[in-house]
């Protein structure tokens, strides 16, 4: 078999929102950010080309950039659910109660000692995000991660029937 | 394309050592571990299926069974590599310097605010383990955690670039 494709993490910068946009940077010298494809650009390619359905499950959520791509689903029809762990949501800089407050159905466990540990994603039933990588500014910019994108319908199925399980186990959290 | 093996946690409990040795418990109602194939055990299958190299490339190590699984690899002619974070191989409970101390090269980042986050093993560079599993008992018995069994030597050669660009990097540490 091939490889799938695989985001390593740490990237060298921020994205310029001119690259994440697919369009060319007019500040030259000036923009600080980077104007790579970064791992992050890619990623967020993914999420932005959810079209149905987009089932978030992951442990930290503090990226604005992939808390945006979130937001920007729902507001154009895709269904959104997101797990997350209840610590974490509660923690500075959580985007959860943003995502939540735009009318996506968000829920967490609730066990302060264990945890809601993983950090993946499946989009549109077909596409699998995941990995190490927590989302947070710290693990795009700081820390070796990976992330392994995954087209397989059932492969995605498998995770589904564990997101199905958590999202009605936390039903009433 | 079929689903490759997922592994979830938590398990319901520690597995017994008989069964983790394929045998009959023969301790009856008396054993409290527990007697099922249970996700532990099949990951500990993989590693004890190691026949020539072992890349081990770990956020934190604690779980003793398999710390015992990485150390019994090397005792039966395995390369074994570790690669595992500074801040984590430091903590109580950690398994690193036992694994170092029975000659198995072993490294860290060394960076306290960063993390080298990973969670992956290549088996024999032909199987990787991936996904959210930090290799310690709170994961086996508490937290929801993934790892996907994949069978894929391209797959394999994408970490393992991965796995030496960090090897040199952290020779001095
Ligand atoms: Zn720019
Ligand atoms: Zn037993």
């Amino acid at each position: 078999p091939v490889a799938p494709p695989v985001l390593f993490f740490p990237d060298p910068g921020m994205p310029c929102r001119a690259v994440m946009n697919g369009q060319q940077c007019r500040r030259g010298a000036k923009c600080t950010y980077s104007h790579q494809k970064t791992s992050l650009v890619k990623f967020l390619d993914e999420l932005y080309a959810a079209r149905k359905t987009l089932d978030v499950c992951v442990f930290t959520i503090t990226c604005n950039e992939i808390a945006e791509a979130i937001i920007a689903a729902k507001k154009r029809g895709v269904k959104v659910r997101v797990i997350t762990d209840d610590e974490q949501a509660k923690c500075t800089g959580s985007d959860v109660y943003q995502i939540a407050s735009e009318g996506i159905e968000t829920r967490t466990d609730s066990d302060p000692i264990t945890h809601m540990h993983h950090k993946f994603a499946i989009i549109d039933k077909k596409t699998l995000l995941n990995g190490s990588f927590n989302w947070t500014r710290q693990a795009v910019l700081g820390n070796r991660e990976n992330v392994i994108i995954m087209r397989n319908p059932a492969l995605c199925d498998v995770f589904t029937k564990e997101f199905n399980a958590q999202w009605k186990l936390f039903e009433k959290n």
